[in-house]
């Protein structure tokens, strides 16, 4: 295993030996270790100083099920804290096919031209790039198969990235061409203050991962693989509905942020629902599932065509769908599917910028439910006017350009689809994660909503805070092993396909870590984030829901009511 | 003396008796001990939750020269910490005749009207105003005047604060009927979020200030004035060429920032200098000598006229000629004269406009040196484009807006017309005060530059710690006292000028004050703000410089280069 360092300023890079410091890390574990280690907290984000981190999880090219994420990491321009943004697609695989234990970006170029990147079994090639600058991610991904083949690994900025939004994202190629995103913290900001328009890797002759007990790997990946088959969540439910399942579940509960956080249900609920989406997919002979990356046995993506059957988007979202759906009043489903295909092809985040429209709305600057007026906007961000370098640097920034205060954000960042009074447990994470408002650092929706891993009254405060708490650090393991977080809903319930996850890893690695051990890597990377955190300027009063949460939401006219002592006591670990 | 507590959403108001703790304060000492004890510190500045303070000084009203200064307190939207504003004009002296300690204005209406508030004897009227809606300044004042009479008092936003933008001001009508400006921090949006176009004061019948012994107190009077108008700086320097005494000055120095703070000196300084504009002024048949309000016995002011002998700007500062001139590489003191009156006229802060021109620049809205583009750009603001919108809420906010990183704010504010590398004293001020860089909170040009109480190298660290934070702690005094900050140039270097503040306040309020206890006052002063900000998450990470700054600047060729624990040994006091 090696790393790769790349200097943006000097266009060169280094192979270096993994320190062994870094050796036992993956995915977000190294990722957020490498930041703090070398960043420097308070630099400016999308300046010299920060780099850019991509790394495989620990399981990351081997055949455990579900085990393709990319973690990709550096000091977010959004939150202005350290950021991990995790995405499917094939580029991990390939990166740890090859041997690459991370790959760290740093400086600017010292001329205003555009880069691209190329990795190997050879190594890296930097090379001058004009011909895509400009363009979509679905045209750069096209023209990039078109020259490398179908296998080829794509991570690419749209325009978003280019001018440097704070909400761009970065764009990875899955199986199939389309794409899935690193979607939160601005990472695209960053890749494309350092220049670079795309990296494309090829795994050709790659040496593949090595793994020190095949048998007792596959017996366990087997265990692991039957486990995510055989629960409710990731056996039937994800694979049948995806994610969008939860419109009504969450519209049923009373947690469905409706109009910008003014009401938790919503009439038209259904109409955006799983399974009217499901319907549609089905008559419109698109995909109704799909995985994200080779492995993958939950598949919850989909690929969801237009009337005359031609593709419009995948991975299509329930907080994309919640976003510009209940949350800015659209109940249409296409002029929403057409919004997430926009938000992938321009790059940029669509929890925030469905949020962002949804503060665009409170400023006036369309009404509420206006569709058409929706996908104007995001193609204001497309042409980088005026307009849309305000809407392109999220719904906090928006807000203030307009003079709105009913800005959902935590550090800056949008709060997704599950209104934190109405469904307390992941309130408590939005507060207090590491990443800025963000369910996936801690799903309590998982035990308030699903009742998997037992069951938390959603409305109640009561264990909450551990709930929050120990989902964190879960979350954070689970992040840096390369598997998909959803293999949570599984484990949290099978405690042999928990102990699978551990037995691939010391079959891999040729170790012997323990659950308690698991617990550590997740306390170990939190603490180093929370450090960095800490040092750029983020306190506790940092921790904190806007006001208006303070105020009622129907239908359970419940509030966040959490004290400022509860809420610091999640980081009790 | 009495409180008035305005509630802006029952639209009604109480008299309060002054609690005995707030008895002894007036000015900033007095709105930011109000500010910090009623405001919650996360509250969102522009919400229901901020409060706007007005507060004339412990000397306003009574005969004491240049002692007519106002302080405006709230939240501030731009820095996110606390903000206290002070402003010549002649509302402050008005307010301390009716006997008013303190304005508290609370809430935000129920319904989207904007209102006025008028202050008389009779107390406070609250009124419905649709009239003067999205009128600049001079045309309300005009209205105002041909209403009330010349003399009425009038606090008023232009279309920046009714916009909400966090650079908007709060202009303050002088006694000729021009602007004088609250200028930073955004208090103008404070006062838009609450639906207050402005404020009028009439003070027929009010009893005026007591004074407990008359005979002691215009003896020390007299001995003030004498030593004001016997000081170089506050007799002579400032009278005959007002504060843009210091562009030649500051050039030579190598302390002039040039295009967005590239280099210290400017080959065409000359043209933009005070004895260029003194001439100018002269020859147009302008003032070139004026007072911000009745008193005043420094009168830096002036009256700039265009080549027809029409009415321009007054009260035209070193810090705006600089920003509009040398930061943008501007020479035509007709267009900077002109961009004064309509940020004066739209009510947004000189500086902060600017720095964001010179970032706006620096992004590539216009290019550098470009005149007609700049006064484009005010207009843009003043019509609320998007443009504007991102324009009017900043420097920083513009920076990010377009992807720009050299940005020079601290705190969210722009660092004015000093190079801290050139002029470390008060570069040390902007990193460490309350207000978000700003030059007036501890004034170091005095001792680095003019060689006023005593002299420090400015460009060594040497003795510049010390500086900052006496200067620091004197300021927070002298702005309570509501004497204007520059009799500090006298009472630097005569001990007698100094003294003799003390005894007018211990005769007018029938106390024996010492110089210890004015010392208190600042320190408790900078400990109230300072605590406010904390409690709001500013931290010493937010005392720092950006990032760009540890680079040389020419002609000297130094770098800021203060360690942190240097720069936060400021608060050691």
């Amino acid at each position: 295993m090696k790393i790769y360092r790349i200097n943006m300023e000097t266009l060169s890079y280094t192979e270096e030996a993994v320190p062994q410091e870094w050796a036992g890390l993956g995915g977000r574990a190294l990722t957020s270790a490498i930041v703090a280690k070398e960043v420097d907290p308070t630099c400016h984000a999308l300046g010299k100083n920060n780099k850019l981190v991509f790394a495989p999880g620990l399981l990351t090219g081997t055949t455990a099920p579900n085990s393709g994420r990319l973690s990709v990491g550096a000091k977010s321009p959004l939150t202005g804290g350290i950021k991990e943004s995790n995405a499917g697609g094939t580029a991990s695989q390939k990166l740890a096919k090859l041997n690459i234990k991370a790959i760290i970006i740093e400086g600017i170029p010292q001329e205003d031209k555009y880069y691209s990147i190329h990795v190997d079994v050879n190594g890296i090639k930097i090379a001058e790039e004009t011909e895509l600058l400009g363009k979509g991610n679905y045209e750069v991904i096209g023209k990039l198969v078109e020259k490398h083949g179908k296998n080829i690994a794509v991570m690419t900025i749209g325009q978003a990235g280019e001018y440097r939004m704070t909400a761009a994202n970065i764009s990875v190629k899955d199986p199939d061409g389309n794409i899935r995103s690193a979607g939160r913290g601005g990472l695209g900001a960053v890749m494309g203050s350092k220049k670079i328009k795309y990296i494309t890797i090829d795994d050709t002759g790659a040496p593949g991962v090595e793994i020190k007990d095949l048998e007792r790997f596959r017996a366990a990946a087997k265990v692991f693989g039957k486990g995510l088959t055989s629960h409710p969540v990731t056996g039937q439910g994800l694979p049948t509905y995806g994610t969008n399942i939860l419109v009504n579940i969450l519209n049923e509960a009373g947690g469905l942020p409706t109009k910008n956080f003014r009401q938790g249900n919503w009439e038209k609920a259904d109409k955006i629902s799983g399974e009217t989406i499901y319907d549609t997919i089905v008559a419109r002979k698109g995909k109704p599932t799909h995985g994200c990356h080779v492995g993958c046995v939950i598949r919850c993506s989909q690929v969801y065509n237009d009337k005359d059957g031609n593709y419009v988007t995948a991975g299509f979202e329930y907080e994309t769908v919640w976003g510009f759906g209940a949350g800015c009043l659209i109940d249409d489903i296409d002029i929403i599917a057409k919004a997430d295909h926009i938000c992938d092809d321009i790059g940029i985040d669509s929890i925030e910028a469905a949020v962002t429209t949804q503060v665009a709305m409170e400023g006036g600057i369309i009404p509420f439910g206006d569709g058409e007026g929706m996908i104007h906007l995001l193609g204001e961000i497309e042409k980088g006017t005026y307009l849309g370098r305000i809407l392109g640097n999220g719904a906090e920034f928006t807000g203030r350009a307009m003079g709105v205060t009913r800005i959902p954000t935590v550090k800056g960042q949008s709060i997704p689809a599950y209104d934190p009074r109405a469904v307390k447990g992941v309130g408590l994470t939005y507060a207090t994660t590491t990443m800025g408002a963000d369910h996936t650092a801690g799903y309590a929706v998982a035990t308030n909503i699903l009742k998997v891993g037992g069951y938390i009254d959603p409305l109640k405060k009561e264990g909450q805070i551990e709930l929050s708490r120990n989902l964190q650090i879960a979350t954070a393991a689970i992040d840096s092993t390369g598997l998909c977080l959803f293999v949570a809903f599984c484990i949290l319930d099978d405690a042999e396909a928990f102990q699978a996850i551990i037995d691939m890893i010391n079959a891999q690695y040729g170790i012997s870590l323990t659950a308690d051990d698991v617990t550590e890597l997740g306390k170990f990377t939190l603490r180093t984030e929370r450090e960095f955190n800490k040092a750029a300027g983020l306190t506790k009063k940092h921790d904190r829901l806007p006001e208006f949460f303070r105020e009622e939401v129907a239908p359970h006219n419940t509030t966040w009511d959490f004290t400022d002592e509860e809420i610091d006591s999640v980081h009790n670990y």
